[in-house]
C-alpha cells in the first residue's frame, strides 16, 4: 500500500447508515406536513427533546436480549454517561418528570425526531431512523387509546392510503397477563416466576407474524433451529402450557374489559379499520394495557424486486408506569409511534403515488459579460415562482446541455449575443426537443405551458 | 442516601442540550418552509446524509485549538471510529467523493440537519444545533458565490427581516493570503512558514468583532490576559507586521479580483445589502476565496433581558480543495451555512413577529356514556379544520376547566345531559368568559367568530 493511498480517508458510510435523496425526502416532507396538520387538528402540542440524554434517564434498551450491552450509542462525558435516544418515549417520560409541575395534565404531545439503535446492521436494517410519536400522559381514559388509533388512520389516509391498504391490529397486555396466570396454575414443571422466562415467552409470541405458529411453538418449548442451523434456546414451557397459549391467542373476540370498551368507542367514532389480534405482543416490556400495531396490506418489494415480509410501520400502546421510574408521579400514559422511513419506503412503491419534484429551468451562459441579461431573465422567472438557475459554471454549450439533461431540467433558455440584441430568447423543451423564439414578455407563459 | 433515592435516574438534561417547545418549533418550521421554497426556486437539490460518518472521512474539527482532541462525539464501532457530524460541509465532501461519477456537475445541494459539537457548554452555547446549508460543488464561477449571498438575503426577507435588520459582510481569504506574503517579506524575526502561526493569526483576527482591535493586536503579538486573568499565548508577530495587518484590514474597498467580480455581480443582481469587511475571517481553515458572514443589526437580548453581542447567524465561503482530501477530484466549491436555532432565537425577539399557534377547542366530558355525542361535535369541528379535543380524561368539570385554561383553549363546549336532550351545546369563550347556547348547525360559525 502506498503512503498516499493510506492517507486517503474513506468515502464510504458506516454500515446501517444511508444518504437520502430528494425523491425520498420530498415524500417524507409530504408525510410530515400531513402529520403536523392532523396533530394540530387533534390538539397535540409540539415538543422536541435533544438527541442526547443521560444514559440512566432513558434506561436500558433491550429489544434483543442476546446483545444486552449494545443497542445504544453511548459516550462518557466528564464522569457521567450520555446516550443517543433509542426512541421518543423514554425522553418523554424524562421530560414529564422534569416538568411535572408546569405541564398541563393530561399532557398531549407529539414529536418528530431521529432515533439511533446500535444494533448489528443488516439488509434494510438501519441504525438511525426518523420516528413520529404522539402520546397522552396523565390519563387512564381509554378514549385516549381509541383516539390514537383513529388519528393514525386519518394520517395514513391523508397520505393517500386507501382503507383496504392498511389495518390497525389491536390486542392488550392484559391478555398475556391472564395467560401467565393460567400457566402459573397449571404448570408445575417450569419456573414461571422468573421474569426472564416471561420475557422469553413474549419475545417468542412477538414472532408469530414472521415465523408462524409452528416455529413459535418450538420457541415456547425447548427451542428452535433456524435455516442457517443456528439454535435459539426456548422458553421451556410444557406442551400443555403451549397448547393453552395457542388456544387463547387464536380467539377471535376479546374478553378483556379494556378492549371491549375501546371497541365500543371505535363504534362511536364510526371507525372500522381495525382487527382484534391477540398475537400482537409489541416487544417493549413497559406496556400495561391495550397495544396497537399498524400494518400495511399491499406488497412491498426489496431493491431486487422481491416481495418482502414488510411487518408493521408502527404501533404503540398503554404504559401506565413508565414515568414512575423517576419518582412517584401520577402519569398513566398511552402513545403511538410511526417509523417514518418505513412508511416513506412503502408509499414510494405505490404506482399511483407521486410527489411533485420541481426541476429548474436552466439559462445557458454564452458570455460572462452578459450575466446581467441572464440575471434579468432568471429574476422574471423566479418572481413568477418558476424554479430557475443560470448554469452554474463556465463551460461550453455542449456541457451545459449535458448538465440540463442530467438534472432533468424541463427547459433550457438560449440567450446569446443575437438573441440579446433582438430581445428574443430561445426556449428549448428538453423532452420534445422543440425550440421556440419568444419575447421576454411571453417568457413566463410559454414556460408554464411546458413545466 | 437511601437505596430508593440512589436508584432514581436523573430528570435533568446533560449540559449543552435543551428541550424545545411549540412556540419555538413553530417559528423554526416557518423558517424551514421558507428555506425550502427558496431552495426550489433557486434550483438546489435536497440531500440528507446520516448523523454518523467514519471519523477519518470528516476529518478533525478544530474550532478551538486549545482542546484538539475534543470537539466531536466519537465512538469505536468494531475496529473503526465513527463520529457525529460537526457540520454539513464535511459530509457533503464525502458524498461528492463517493458519488462523483453519478452526480451532476456542477452539483447544487441543500441540506437541513442537526450537527453536534462536543465542546465545553456555556450559557447559550449548545452542543447540538440545527443547520441549513446550500453549496455549489464543481464550479469556480463566482456567480455561484454571488448567488449564495443574494439567496440568503431572500430567505431572511421571506422570514420577515427588513433590509435594515441584517447585512452580509464579505471578505476573501485572498486578502489574508496576500497579507501573509507581505509579512513574509518584511518579517525577519518570526518564523512565518509555520502553518501553526498562520492559524494563530487567523484565529486572532477572527476575534476583532468580539474583542476589538486593541485586544486582537495583543493576540497577534506576545499574547493577551483576559478579565478573568487567563493568559492566551499570542502569534508572536513583530509590531511592524501587526501594523501592516491593521492597515490592510481597515481598508474600505477591496483590491482582490474575486471580490471586485462579486461586487459587479451584486450590481447586476441589484443586490445592495452587503458590505466589504476585510476583518471577516471565518474560523475554518479550508476556505480559499471569498468568505461571507450574515449579521443581524437589531438588538438581541439574553433571558435576563440584557442586550448581548449576538454575532453572526451564519456564513460561508469558497473552499476549492476540500473534496480533494478524498483523492484527485475536480470539485471547487462554495457554500453557505445558517444556524437555524440562532435565527429562531433572534426572530422571536422581534415584537412584530408572530407565528400562529392553534390551541384546541375543548369539549368537556360530563358522562362517559355520552361519548358518542362528544365525538359527533368533535368530528363536525375537526372536519371544518378547527383544532378540537374531547377532554382527555375522567375528571370533575372544575379540573377540566383548569386544563382548558392551562392549555390556552379559546373555547370550551359544555354538552351535558340537558344540552344533549335539546340538541343545543353551550359554548364558553375563555377570554371573555361569555357563554352562549347554540344549535349544532351554528357550531362551526360561532366558534370561528371566537378563534
Amino acid at each position: 500500500m502506498t503512503k498516499e493511498k493510506k492517507n486517503k480517508p474513506s468515502k464510504e458510510l458506516p454500515l446501517g447508515f444511508v444518504d437520502r435523496k430528494e425523491e425520498e425526502l420530498l415524500v417524507r416532507d409530504f408525510i410530515i406536513s400531513n402529520i403536523k396538520e392532523v396533530m394540530i387538528k387533534y390538539g397535540f402540542q409540539y415538543l422536541e427533546t435533544p438527541s442526547f440524554e443521560y444514559s440512566d434517564s432513558i434506561g436500558k434498551f433491550l429489544p434483543d436480549k442476546d446483545r444486552p450491552d449494545e443497542g445504544v450509542f453511548s459516550f462518557q462525558d466528564e464522569k457521567k454517561w450520555l446516550s443517543l435516544r433509542y426512541d421518543l418515549t423514554a425522553p418523554l417520560a424524562r421530560y414529564v418528570a422534569k416538568n411535572y409541575l408546569e405541564i398541563p395534565k393530561p399532557f398531549k404531545r407529539y414529536q418528530l425526531g431521529t432515533v439511533w439503535r446500535n444494533e448489528k446492521p443488516g439488509p434494510g436494517r438501519f441504525r438511525e431512523f426518523l420516528q413520529f410519536d404522539a402520546d397522552f400522559v396523565g390519563t387512564k381514559s381509554l378514549q385516549a387509546d381509541a383516539e390514537l388509533c383513529v388519528m393514525i388512520s386519518e394520517i395514513l389516509e391523508k397520505c393517500e392510503l386507501r382503507k383496504e391498504e392498511y389495518i390497525i391490529k389491536i390486542s392488550s397486555r392484559k391478555i398475556t397477563e391472564e395467560l401467565f396466570k393460567k400457566i402459573y396454575k397449571s404448570d408445575t414443571l417450569s419456573n414461571l416466576d422468573s421474569s426472564e422466562q416471561k420475557l422469553a415467552v413474549l419475545r417468542a409470541l412477538d414472532k408469530i407474524d414472521r415465523l408462524g405458529w409452528d416455529s413459535v411453538k418450538q420457541l415456547l418449548g425447548k427451542g428452535r433451529k433456524d435455516k442457517s442451523g443456528d439454535f435459539t434456546k426456548g422458553a421451556n414451557l410444557s406442551s400443555l402450557n403451549i397448547e393453552i397459549i395457542e388456544k387463547e391467542l387464536k380467539k377471535k373476540t376479546p374478553e378483556t374489559e379494556d378492549l371491549l370498551e375501546i371497541f365500543k368507542l371505535f363504534k362511536d367514532y364510526g371507525f372500522t379499520n381495525f382487527e382484534f389480534d391477540p398475537s400482537i405482543i409489541r416487544g417493549l416490556e413497559y406496556y400495561t394495557g391495550p397495544t396497537f400495531e399498524v400494518n400495511l396490506k399491499f406488497d412491498v418489494k426489496n431493491n431486487k424486486g422481491q416481495v418482502i415480509q414488510f411487518g408493521s410501520i408502527g404501533g404503540g400502546g398503554r404504559y401506565d408506569n413508565l414515568v414512575n421510574n423517576f419518582g412517584n408521579f401520577d402519569a398513566p400514559a398511552t402513545g403511538i409511534s410511526i417509523g417514518l422511513d418505513r412508511l416513506v419506503y412503502a408509499l414510494m412503491q405505490k404506482k399511483e403515488f407521486k410527489v411533485k419534484q420541481s426541476k429548474p429551468v436552466v439559462i445557458c451562459v454564452f458570455d460572462k459579460n452578459s450575466m446581467k441579461e441572464y440575471i434579468n431573465l432568471q429574476k422574471i422567472l423566479r418572481d413568477a415562482g418558476i424554479s430557475t438557475e443560470i448554469y452554474p459554471g463556465e463551460s461550453k454549450l455542449k456541457k451545459q446541455m449535458e448538465y440540463a439533461n442530467k438534472i432533468k431540467a424541463p427547459v433550457v433558455i438560449l440567450y446569446g449575443e443575437n438573441e440579446i440584441m433582438s430581445g428574443k430568447p430561445t426556449i428549448k423543451n428538453l423532452s420534445s426537443g422543440n425550440e421556440k423564439s419568444i419575447t421576454i414578455n411571453e417568457l413566463v407563459n410559454e414556460i408554464k405551458k411546458i413545466i
